[in-house]
C-alpha cells in the first residue's frame, strides 16, 4: 500500500495532493486526489468521498467544484477517486463514452473480460478507504460519500450497501435506477451479464426495495439537466424511500443542467448537511 | 457590437455566460465569459475584470478559481477575457507558451506583423469593457481589475494607466518589471521593438516611476513560487511604490506556488478588498 505522490499544492490552509497506488482489484495503477486540511494536532477528523461522473477522471472534482474552500473551513479530509481502472487493454475499452475507461460505474464486474479489472466497488470499499483510513486520523464514525451523475448512482449504492462504513450519503444529479435507463442498461448488461437479477445488487432504487437503509438522503437534481427524463429517474427513487421510511430530501433547481457550475453551486449545502448528519 | 452566446450556464443565483464578439482591435473574434449575478432589479453593480496568464484562455478563471460563489455572494459582475488575439495566421504565433497566442501581455504591438492584431490593451478598453458596461447596469465608480502572472501584469499596468476607469487594482504572483525578465523581455521586445523607451509603457514598476498611481494595490504571492525569482521581481514594485507614495499591501505566503488552487485560496480576500476599495 505504498503511495506515489504524484503532485502537492497548497490550498487554503491544507494541501491538494494527487497520488498513485497500485491496486489488485482494479488490475493496475490507480490515481485519486486527497485533501489534507491542517491539522497540527493529529485530530480525528471526517472523511468526505466524492465520485465522479462518466468521462471523468480523478481531477474534475479538485479542480472544478471549488471544494477545498469547503474542508478547509470544516476540517474534512476529502477523496476524490478515478472513474474507471485504466489502460487494461480490453477491446472496447476506450470506444464509447458511457462504457469501460471512465465509466466503471462503481461495481465489480463478473463478466469476462472486464472482470479481471473493472471492480471499483471492491477498489473503493477494500482498498482506497481503508487505506486512506490508515494513513490519516480519520474519524471512521464521519465518513460521508457523495457524488455527481454515475458518481452520484455510486454513492448510493455504496452509501447503502455499506452503510457501517458510511454514515451520511448524498448525491447530485444521480442515475437513480439504472436497470432502467440506457446508460445503467448498457453498462450492467456488459459489465453483469444480462440476467437483472444480477443488476439489483448496484440499483438504489432496487438495494432500498431489499431493505438495504440510510435514515436520510439528500439529492440536488437540476430541472434544466440534459439527462434528466432519459436517464437519472429522481422519482422512482423518491417511491423507494417513501416505501422504504427512508427520508430523502431531494430539491429540484429550475434553470440548473447538468455541469459541474450546477454541483459548485449547491455543494456547500452538501458539506453543511454531511456535518449535520453527524451530529 | 453584437455578441453571440456561446454557453451559458445557471451558477449560483446568477448566470455564467460565454460569448464571442467581432474586434477591431485584436483583428477578429475574440471569446469571453461573463458573470451575471443575480439582479432582478437592475441595480447599478460593481465590474470585476479578471486577466489570466500565459498559456490560458477565458476558460480558467471561469472554471478553475471559484469565484462565481464570490460574484453572487457579492453581487459582481465579472468579465474574463481571452489572453490574445487567436487564429491570425501569423508566422510562430503558435510556436511558444510564452509569446504569440495566449500571451498577449495586455499591450497595443507596435511592430509588424503583430501590430495588425495583438492589441489587447485597446481591445479591453475600448471595446469589451466599454460594451459590458452598455450592456449591463455596472457602477462606473466600482470597476475592480486583477489577474495571475502575466495577468497580474495586465492588471497592474491596465489599473495604473487607465485610473480613472478602475477604482481598484490586485493581483496574484504579477509579472512585476517585464522590461527585466525573460518573459517580459521576449514579449516586449517582439511587440514594442527593441527601443526600451517603448516598453518602459507596459511595466508597472516604470509606470510608477513616470507618476502613474493607484492609492492601494494589494499583491499576493507564494514563496514557493517556481518563477518567482526569475520572472517576478516583487522586490522591484515594493522599492517603487514606496518611492511614488502607493499604499501597497504585499503579502507572501509559504508554501504556496503559482497554480490555481494559490489564486483558488486567496480570492476571496480579493473581493473583500475590492468591496472595501469601492467603499
Amino acid at each position: 500500500m505504498e503511495w506515489k505522490e504524484v503532485s502537492a499544492n497548497r490550498s487554503f490552509s491544507g494541501w491538494q495532493k494527487v497520488y498513485d497506488h497500485e491496486s489488485e482489484a482494479c488490475n493496475g495503477t490507480m490515481r485519486f486526489g486527497l485533501y489534507q486540511p491542517e491539522n497540527i494536532d493529529g485530530d480525528e477528523l471526517p472523511l468526505f468521498v466524492w465520485l465522479s461522473g462518466l468521462t471523468c477522471t480523478h481531477e474534475n472534482f479538485v479542480t472544478k467544484s471549488g471544494f477545498q474552500a469547503m474542508a478547509d473551513k470544516f476540517g474534512i479530509y476529502v477523496v476524490a477517486p478515478d472513474t474507471s481502472p485504466r489502460n487494461q487493454n480490453i477491446e472496447g475499452e476506450d470506444d464509447s463514452w458511457d462504457f469501460g475507461s471512465a465509466a466503471g460505474f462503481y461495481l465489480d464486474a463478473t463478466q469476462e473480460p472486464w472482470s479481471k479489472a473493472y471492480n471499483m466497488e471492491s477498489y473503493l470499499i477494500k482498498e482506497l478507504i481503508p487505506q486512506v483510513i490508515h494513513k490519516f486520523p480519520i474519524d471512521r464514525d464521519c465518513i460521508g460519500i457523495s457524488g455527481h451523475s454515475m458518481g452520484g448512482h455510486g454513492a448510493l449504492t455504496l452509501g447503502l450497501k455499506h452503510s457501517d462504513l458510511f454514515s451520511s450519503v448524498s448525491a447530485f444529479a444521480p442515475i437513480c435506477a439504472p436497470s432502467q435507463c440506457p446508460w445503467g442498461e448498457k453498462a450492467l448488461g456488459n459489465y453483469l451479464g444480462q440476467d437483472k437479477e444480477a443488476w439489483k445488487d448496484y440499483d438504489a432504487c432496487e438495494l432500498i426495495k431489499a431493505g438495504k437503509f440510510q435514515e436520510q438522503l439528500l439529492i440536488d437534481q437540476g430541472v434544466a439537466d440534459q439527462f434528466l427524463k432519459e436517464q437519472l429517474h429522481p422519482h422512482l427513487l423518491v417511491e423507494a424511500c417513501k416505501d422504504a421510511g427512508i427520508g430523502l430530501e431531494l430539491r429540484m433547481h429550475q434553470e440548473f443542467d447538468h455541469s459541474y457550475y450546477f454541483v459548485a453551486s449547491f455543494l456547500e449545502d452538501h458539506f453543511h448537511w454531511h456535518l449535520n448528519q453527524w451530529g
